[in-house]
């Protein structure tokens, strides 16, 4: 704990201001504080010598019901003080789906709100808003995930009867994963084939009441049920729902832009002069999803990148190599450069995230102003950065999660330390709404298509065009990227050399994949050259967000954003620890030498790299508290025995371990209960 | 289904004749078989649509009592029919702590027989090969893993009882983390300093009896405990034991080595002609532990490879970007490059971990024998190399688990698909019997020294002569490695030449790390020198590694070896995808970009090598089904609903999800039972 104190007073900035950067104002700092005090206070998480009660050894059900109870004290402080801190972050900061209840406000309030009419949106929005009903978003089948098309359950209109008859034919239609669909959900959107008169019009949006609002029973043709246990998100019931031919009311569909009609005529509303068609408006759905999720797993690396500080702080450990034989002294692991290393590394990762996602919120905040005067030509970059921008944020996150994790040793192994946790739901996020392999390759043909059109000499988004441009450079006579002019040690090191050297390398990338795509499809078809060429295309998209990531962070740093010195020094460094460390180690992929490979970089200039890595360690290391500190967290939502602000660390992990239910010694004794010695205890007459 | 059997129609070798390469012999294969089954059936495990009990949702406790049943079915078997199958891994082909019987037969059986007397090891060994005792390794602390000279429990001698103390001064002293310590065990080998007449002899092992055999409660003086939830390893009860003033015998402290004669008197016995000092026995020991936990990390990567390519044979998803809009077949996913490639990469991985086993069981057999001659010349660097096969294989298959369990998608995410457990037992290796980032310092200090003896003409250990002189040669003048000589396509793409590729890339890196740090000594302390380059270090210590794996990797697709052209055939493409791709995309380190850096590859080779890459990945996707089937897993030990050989996923899934528990219902009803009504539920009157 003395060594946590040294570590704070030896920061060189105030670590209040950063916060109110990430919050973005000292308003929300304030509020976003009274509402963690207001709800870890009604669940009675205040006392962190106390052992949470999710990690007391919970059964699947025990673990829902603490879920549900949380959720209800979260759901009582949003309705009560009216904010929506908790909407997409609980009060572990995980992503809102760990609530058996956060579904309702996300996807099942906004699909009513994009295709349901306005007798549709009166009735529910308002059910919703109060709680008096609980939705999911029932679309993944347990054969269908991200190919909508492939949707199997079926909504067959009877006319005789004027209902729609839902019906999941095979095991594969069977709805499996939704959010709160195993026990928590009164009612659900459905994704299913609309049938009328024999003909299939494809996927449409049903609103389905699946339990009695009576005694919550599952309503007479849905079987409901539980997935059972996950990595992460236990708290709530992510579920299955098999429907057998259950009737419901033609006003089930939601109507806004197609019906059936009395007499089963289907027919597609026309979307109306001055408002977004509804295929724009689901991206902007999408768009809206995803920026929320490249935000969140800022914060799940920040809280596993903090919970590794504090430790590796507080831990002695061993000595270094060939320190002196006397010397008896242990050495806090936090000095090994190994650790020490690795946490500023996710450090500064997880500041790129969380700048790259402000970024991106600036940008939506544009578009959505624009689509309301009917501009939205801006949609399809968009579209395309969110695909990349989630793969690549979530695929860092999860690493970096894992990593933390690694570097508290076997501590971090156990429930107790938070990390499991941590680090299983920031891991889920690579894979749902959108998995990041097709992430990546949205994000790729859009890049395609938009070098096709400059080759072309057709139209190119504005956002890209100079940067197309420079694509275009390489193509045209594939010659060697040039050089970065100048590489003096001064000028390599600055953030616009930098910004640039990223900008070059995935140009040239670009320009390779796009090259040898094209030359393929000479040989074969599109599908079959895609195919072929697309780990090339990918890391041609990876280097693409790597680059917008950095310009990004690089806009973030400057005192006249910052307005503290102090803070733009200290966020200077990070940048260019992560800007370097990603040249040194870069991210995973099928051209990781790219920046060496493309004559960006010379080996000379690694070996000054590395050097200057080295320099910004040590410039960093005293920041370590201040810049984890920043982040705010509460103990409660950190959850961890290793990681609580004080740096407590063994009297909290042996008090917690203590008050484990399973040590009260019942676990021994029915162990034992069953063998008439110590022989049979262990050979097991009876097995 | 149908698809599952054309994938294993299309292989070009028979599969069960790698399975023989893998487990050495046919008589191995059956006796395995044999047990598999037996064990199997004795568990009532054998019908793969039951909902195996372990994925019932239960509590901790309910985890811990399968595992002691288990365990007693495992024991009971390997006593009757006299095998070690399940020594190191248990039934589900996870390493032998994840049952609480486990460290019986290895670490407390092992620290008797090396440090024993005579009469201790008679009395004891006994007792436990018939399992009359259980006994765990207690020598972590809640403050202390890897430093070993940091443990504070102290056994303090008093003349008077002629008796020790045992005893935990402060809470960093509580034993924390053994295998089987919170319930399952009656005794422990307890590390703690040893004091006689107030001088502390450093650390020394006991023997100590710490639960009743009569009721199996601890025994007065000790308090023991679970850590409770762990990432994986839950059928085992990792436990805490803190010792209060506990009284045991003189005759507690395993004694072969130093002893307390009755007046207190301590004295070191003198290593006896003929026989292996402790210390070297030591080493023996961690040699032999590490050389079982890079097998059985082969064992769990390739069960994680095999579900996900079971898996991705089966599951059909989507269509290939810019495929024909009228085509309305999904894709099986495995046709998806990246899934291919990502599912080949893993399963090459897999293999050359186990064949860098096998070659290290090779010369482990070769050491033993000598040091029977009392011959340890080849000890260092056997130690040496096991610390960095041990780092390598842990951290590549734990990052390859995590990325087959992502490789399908939200099921993947489930219990029920069996990858969550993987991922957790895989991932801790990275951690126990000795952390990655010590051991990666230890092959690197290792290695420093050689050349540190090399410069100076002393001798080189004769493993290295060779390899050391070439990294003389970068050292001396400083010159860029010579260019490998023929770099015709042919050429590139030879198995030897591939292998001098590595050769010559590590011994650049190490000779660039060792000046690195030559030069930092002569500025600062050696530690301090150490410190500061150690990130490169690392990485020179990572690229060294590579190399004998390659080396083994290729001894073993020779048809002499393999004794079937089909067999090599498909072995030398795996060979050759695992080397490319490692170039294309290295393991993560500090100096990720050598293999370009050095300029032992141009850009011009690495675009053949992607192109190569791509031939091997078509050449090896019909065989698939046949390298991941010649493992040889039953459906029981993968308890993958996703996994199990015939393929079918979908019933098997969902059968299994309507079989959990907590689907009766009972969690619904707890959950609304205090509510009045829907609002009540959602908004908690009783929270």
């Amino acid at each position: 704990m003395d060594l946590m104190q040294q570590a704070r007073a030896s920061s060189t900035f105030n670590p209040t201001k950063l916060t109110v950067i990430i919050y973005d104002n000292e308003a929300t700092v304030r509020a976003r504080r009274a509402a963690f005090h207001r709800v870890e206070d009604a669940l009675g998480l205040l006392d962190n010598m106390k052992l949470p009660h999710i990690y007391s050894g919970l059964d699947r059900e025990g673990l829902y019901l603490e879920g549900v109870r949380r959720a209800r004290v979260i759901t009582n402080d949003m309705i009560t003080h009216g904010h929506s801190h908790f909407q997409w972050l609980n009060e572990r900061y995980q992503i809102c789906n760990s609530s058996p209840f956060g579904m309702n406000f996300l996807m099942f309030r906004r699909t009513i709100e994009l295709q349901g009419t306005v007798e549709q949106r009166r009735y529910w929005l308002q059910e919703i808003d109060q709680m008096r009903i609980n939705g999911a978003y029932a679309q993944t089948e347990l054969g269908h995930g991200t190919f909508v098309r492939g949707i199997e359950t079926t909504a067959t209109f009877d006319v005789d009867t004027d209902t729609f008859t839902i019906h999941c034919p095979t095991p594969t239609s069977v709805k499996y994963w939704p959010g709160g669909l195993g026990f928590s959900c009164s009612h659900a959107i459905v994704a299913a084939r609309l049938i009328t008169h024999g003909k299939d019009h494809g996927v449409h949006m049903f609103i389905v009441q699946i339990r009695s609002l009576e005694d919550f029973a599952p309503v007479h043709g849905v079987e409901l049920g539980d997935l059972g246990m996950k990595m992460a998100y236990n708290g709530t019931c992510n579920g299955y729902a098999r429907f057998n031919y259950l009737r419901v009311p033609r006003s089930s569909l939601l109507a806004a832009h197609a019906q059936v009609a009395r007499d089963g005529t289907y027919c597609q509303a026309q979307a109306k002069v001055g408002t977004l068609p509804l295929s724009k408006r689901v991206y902007s759905t999408m768009l809206d999803t995803r920026r929320n999720i490249v935000r969140c797993v800022a914060f799940g690396l920040a809280q596993a990148a903090t919970i590794a500080a504090r430790y590796s702080i507080v831990r002695e450990q061993g000595r270094l190599m060939f320190s002196d034989a006397a010397e008896e002294e242990e050495t806090a692991i936090i000095k090994y450069k190994s650790q020490h290393y690795r946490l500023l590394s996710l450090i500064a990762q997880s500041y790129a995230i969380l700048f790259a996602a402000k970024d991106f919120d600036f940008r939506y905040d544009q578009l959505v102003r624009e689509q309301e005067n009917d501009d939205h030509a801006r949609l399809p970059f968009m579209h395309a950065l969110s695909t990349g921008l989630k793969a690549w944020a979530t695929t860092i996150a999860s690493a970096g999660a894992t990593e933390a994790r690694k570097m508290c040793g076997g501590h971090g192994f156990v429930a107790l330390s938070g990390l499991p946790e941590i680090e299983g739901s920031v891991s889920a996020t690579a894979t749902f709404e959108g998995e990041n392999y097709v992430m990546w390759q949205q994000l790729v043909v859009y890049l395609f298509k938009q070098v096709r059109a400059s080759c072309a000499g057709q139209n190119v988004d504005a956002e890209v065009k100079d940067y197309i441009g420079g694509v275009r450079l390489y193509l045209s006579d594939g010659a060697s990227p040039p050089r970065i002019q100048s590489c003096d040690k001064k000028t390599l090191f600055d953030g616009s050399t930098l910004v640039l050297i990223y900008k070059k390398r995935s140009q040239r990338a670009l320009a390779a994949a796009y090259s040898s795509y094209r030359d393929m499809c000479n040989r074969s078809s599109a599908a079959e050259a895609w195919n072929a060429c697309m780990m090339t295309s990918l890391a041609a998209g990876q280097a693409f967000v790597e680059y917008i990531v950095l310009e990004s962070f690089m806009k973030r740093t400057s005192p006249s954003v910052t307005r503290d010195a102090p803070v733009s020094q200290a966020l200077s460094h990070l940048f260019s620890l992560f800007a370097l460390t990603t040249i040194t180690s870069p991210t995973p992929s099928f051209a990781a030498g790219s920046f060496v490979e493309h004559g960006l970089l010379t080996p000379d200039e690694l070996n000054e790299i590395r050097v200057h890595i080295n320099e910004l360690l040590t410039s960093l290391l005293p920041n370590i508290a201040a810049l984890t500190d920043a982040w705010d967290f509460t103990d409660s939502s950190l959850c961890s025995a290793l990681g609580c602000k004080d740096g407590n660390v063994y009297e909290r992990l042996l008090s917690w371990t203590r008050q484990l239910p399973a040590n009260s010694g019942r676990a021994v004794e029915k162990a034992w209960e069953a063998s008439e010695g110590i022989e049979e205890f262990f050979k097991a007459s009876r097995l």
